[in-house]
Order: C-alpha cells, then sequence, then structure tokens
C-alpha cells in the first residue's frame, strides 16, 4: 500500500510510502548519533550494479554498452520506494473523516556519475551541463502525462539533508496535485499584478546586502526570510516560469554556478549537507499566474526543531545579510 | 537585531535569531557524521552552573536556597538565544516589498532536573507531575500577557530532534501571532460544525487499527496522516480547547502515560530523538471555535529531505497502522 493522505489539522497532504516498511532497527539515526552500515552494503548506484536498481528509463551511454549494465555516464531510473506509480488513473476515496488518493505519478532518480564518492562539486562542467540538460528532459517528458500536476526537482546530499543513498544523484517527482506551499507567489501576484520573484530580483538589486553573486542570466542572494542558514536562491534575471524552457546559455552558466557556489558553500561551512530544490509552475493546469522558476540551495546546519514543526515557523540564528556577506566574499575571492 | 520576517513565498513567518549568530564552524553537524564538543563545554543547565543561565522565572527549589544558586528540583529560565523578548510593543515595519514584526512575545526554558543524562523517562512520576503543573502554570501565566496570541509548549530530545542541550528540558514560547498550521481544525469546523479532534477520537475508537492506548483520560493513537514515523497523538478525551484547564486527574495520568510510552518508545525505537509538541488554542483573540488540545510526540528517525521541504509534502516509510500496531503491542506487554 502506498497512499497519499488528507492532514486534516495542517491542511496538507502526507505520502505514506508503506511498500518501504521500514524495521526499527533499520533506520540510520539514533538519539546522538548516526550508526551507517553503508560501508557494508552494495551501493545500488554504482556501475556494473545496474541489477540492484529497477530497469533504467533512459541513460547516456557509450555507443557499444547495453541498457542496464556497465558503460554509462548518467543513468535515470524509477526510485523503487516512492508513493507514486506511473500506472493507473489518480483515484480519491473517504474513510469516514478521512481521504486519500492513491499515489499517481512519477518519482525519478537521476545517477548523476558511475562514480562513488564524487560530488557535484567535483564533476567538471560539461557533465553538470549533462546533468542539467537531463533535468530538463526529464522535467518536459513528465509535463507531457497530464495526470501530473506539479513537478519539483531536488538533490538530497547527506544524512542530514535526508540522503539515503551517500552516491551523488538527483531526483524528479511528478506529483497528481498542485502543492500548496509556493502559493505566497499566486497571492502576490492577485494584490500587486507583478511576480514575486522579478520583484525580489529589483529590490535585492537595489539594497545589496542579501545580494552573493550576480551574472549575465542568475542573481545569487540570501533570501530575506531565509529559512536555513546560508539558504541561498538562484534566480534566473528573465521572467520564466517553467524551468522546462531554461535556455542553452542559461543551462551553461547555471552548471558553472553550480560548480562555483557549492564549492564555496561546501569549504565556507565545513563539507555541509545540502538540499537544492528546483521550483516551478505546474503543469497541465488551467493557467496560474505569478510563478517564475528558481534554484533554493539549503545548506542543513541544524535539525529541525519541536518548535519550527510545530508552528510552522522556522528559527534561523544566521541573518541573510551576514550568511550573504560570507557567501559572497568566498565567491568573489575564487574570481 | 531578532526579527519576525514575512516569507512571500510560503505565506508565513521565520524568526530571524541573529543576536545567536552562529559561526560556520560552531554548527553541530557536517555532510555525515556529529562533530559533537560538548563532552568540553559546561552545561549551563546542571546543579551549580546557574550562573551561566539567565536569571531564572521561577523554580522548585528547597526552603533553604536562594535564587540562581543550588538546591533546586526544576528551574525555569528565559532562553538566551530567543527572537522573541518580553520587553516592548509589536510594531510591524515595511521595508519595499519586504516586512517584518520586532520579535515581542517570550520564551522559556523549563530545565526539568538538576542531574545531567537523566531523561524523562527516567524520572519518577511525581516529577514528571510537577513539570505538568510546571508547563500548565506558565502556559497561564503567559496566556495573561495579551501581546501574545499563541503558547506553543514543546521538547527537542536529542541533536536529531533539533535540541542544541543534552540536558533534559522542555520550553514554551508565547507568540504574538497565531500561526496558521494548525488551521485545518477551524476549517474542519466551518465546514462540519464539529470538532475534528473530538471527532478523530470517535473514528479510531470505531476502527482501532491506529490505537495505541486508552486511559481513562486520554486515548493515544498514529494519526491517519503521519507525517513521522511513529508519530503519537495523546488526546484528551474531554472537549478541551487550552492546555491551561487541564485538570489535576488528568496530569497525574498525563504523567504515568508520558513515563509508559516514552519508555516504550525508546525501547520498541532504539533510543530514538524525539519531540514532544502540545497543541492548543489562541489566546488573547476573539473566540475561535475548533481546537482541542492534544500532545503530538514525533520520534526524529529520519531527516527532512528536499522534497519534503519543497512541496510541504512529508514522505513517510511506515504506515500508521504498523506504528500503532508495534508501539500497542510494546505498552499492552507493559501492563
Amino acid at each position: 500500500m502506498a497512499e497519499i493522505r488528507r492532514d486534516l489539522v495542517k491542511s496538507n497532504w502526507v505520502g505514506i510510502v508503506a511498500d518501504m516498511a521500514l524495521k526499527p532497527q533499520e533506520f540510520p539515526i539514533n538519539k546522538w548519533g548516526i550508526e551507517t552500515t553503508s560501508n557494508n552494503i552494495i551501493c545500488p548506484f554504482c556501475e556494473g550494479h545496474e541489477a540492484f536498481t529497477p530497469p533504467e528509463i533512459m541513460a547516456i551511454r557509450h555507443d557499444d554498452s547495453e541498457a542496464n549494465a556497465a558503460g554509462w555516464s548518467i543513468r535515470v531510473i524509477p526510485n523503487k520506494f516512492s508513493v507514486l506509480h506511473p500506472d493507473g488513473i489518480l483515484e480519491k476515496k473517504h474513510n469516514g473523516i478521512y481521504s486519500n488518493y492513491n499515489g499517481v505519478g512519477r518519482q525519478e532518480v537521476i545517477i548523476e556519475t558511475p562514480e562513488h564518492g564524487v560530488d557535484l562539486h567535483e564533476f567538471d562542467e560539461a557533465r553538470i551541463v549533462m546533468i542539467i540538460n537531463i533535468l530538463k528532459q526529464r522535467y518536459n517528458v513528465l509535463s507531457q502525462d497530464d495526470r501530473i500536476k506539479y513537478i519539483q526537482i531536488y538533490k538530497n546530499r547527506g544524512i542530514f539533508a535526508g540522503a539515503s543513498q551517500e552516491h551523488s544523484h538527483s531526483q524528479v517527482i511528478g506529483l497528481p496535485f498542485v502543492p500548496q506551499e509556493n502559493s505566497g507567489v499566486i497571492d502576490y501576484y492577485h494584490k500587486t499584478g507583478s511576480c514575486l520573484l522579478c520583484d525580489i530580483i529589483r529590490q535585492e538589486k537595489l539594497v545589496r546586502e542579501r545580494l552573493v553573486y550576480e551574472t549575465e542570466h542568475f542573481l545569487l542572494i540570501c533570501p530575506y526570510a531565509s529559512r536555513f542558514p546560508y539558504e541561498t536562491w538562484v534566480i534566473p534575471k528573465k521572467h520564466c516560469e517553467h524551468f522546462g524552457a531554461i535556455s542553452e546559455a542559461e543551462i551553461n552558466e547555471l552548471a558553472m554556478l553550480c560548480k562555483k557556489y557549492t564549492s564555496a558553500m561546501i569549504d565556507c561551512l565545513q563539507n555541509p549537507a545540502y538540499n537544492y530544490m528546483l521550483n516551478s509552475a505546474p503543469v497541465n493546469v488551467p493557467y496560474i499566474p505569478g510563478f517564475h522558476w528558481y534554484l533554493e540551495i539549503t545548506p542543513r546546519l541544524l535539525v529541525t526543531a519541536g518548535v519550527d514543526i510545530a508552528t510552522g515557523i522556522y528559527m534561523n540564528p544566521v541573518a541573510p545579510e551576514l550568511a550573504a556577506s560570507l557567501l559572497r566574499d568566498k565567491l568573489l575571492g575564487q574570481d
């Protein structure tokens, strides 16, 4: 059983991925430390271990190699432990006061390299360009499935960012409904007639205290209401709703920025766990104005505490102005 | 500077606790492990170390002991690193498209024992009764301050639950506005004319598959849309909006349940980090129907990943029905 259940208290949804059914002793963490057994386990993402994953959806391969065998450079597979399944139609079921959806959708894993232990900031730019191109391609393929209403691209690096595999990878999830999480951009558009992200770019360029870096196509800032210490957004300057419409010039520049920014962050913040989260507009729904795609990068230096979970109000001990100043100095120092 | 900033994308608030201003090397975690230096540091919560905390707000003390010295059993102090300050009036400031509140409110720490390394489940019931009585008292004192609109009681145990101190403690926070997080109970009341928690009690007692334990005054369940593996709610059976109105009989039973449930959880789940979060009705606002106080207990066996943060949709790998079955067997086995 895997289903998406309505959380009546939070007015939200929860994915119950019960196929995974971790036993208590299989969780990676306990009260004070990590008991990692990863050294004893075969990494399913390594080259030569293709049989440990579901069959690949696509891969960049040497011409003479066969699907689901060695000889690849980047590999896309279904997430084995997903709440979302690619078959069937969306059905809502009611059970007394409760309700749920069956998990129709997609969850794909992009294995970014055949090599274990080589991380994003260590890739050459050509590989990062390939990864972004594949993310764009998967975004556009998933958006052709009209059961999918929202596509979330993200990356978990390190156990403190929720990664269950060390081997460098990203994920693409196609949800059968639009999450409410970023609905502020819609409200802002209704109130002002403007794009929130375009207005943020305008104000941050004027004020400059939260500005981290600027290139031809992108602005890097620590957002005004950063939920995480050193949280950074990479915002395309050109108003564009869908990540799937990213241009070749933007991809090349974004690849350069991913490598440069991630290296700086790893160096400044002592090799933290981090998430990449790519926010974009809903798909396959009547047009909703206000969206503008952007990449959110969150180092994970603290664990969410009871007060944050209970109230939804994150407590951040680092002012974004201080964070931006540190990261800006580091990035400019590299130029 | 400490302020509460408006997050325009998430339509929410973020506390910027910049007085704390952790330097990058002071964060406790890095990519794969914990670098705890707590053994080298004097614990400010231990008896004899009272000078390391702000002056106490109240304490349960031996008759011959002096304030802010040894000789106490439970001690309440202001949180030194809070975004909230007890003086002044609430002011909203605008800065271009952004806005913030100054941090008016209270954040108190209840040091639950003078002894380091003794945890809640190891306390005798008499101590837990005293702690709950103090939480009730602080709730009622804070609710007399009409600048405070919402009181959140919570406990972080272990670094994976966001605790920055090992020494057993709880916290009470008085916010100057009502967080939207639990607004589903208001929507439910408007739609049905019923209390959501009362209706949950009714359905769970009928279905029984998520029921963990029942006493005269409380029902323990794993909620239908559990966000965390083994998440458990302790719901008072009598409809009651405010925790501050808990009866003596309920306090005694809740103390017994806290000890019994926490011991079972620690045993079943291999000594996990966990949060206690006490949800209650807003204070000092015009009456809003739909609230019913309850205690949420969340073992923290996984770290929130990119997909959960980005979409707000938590992915939980343990069905609440399985979780309830394991915890129920353990609790009934102890009877």
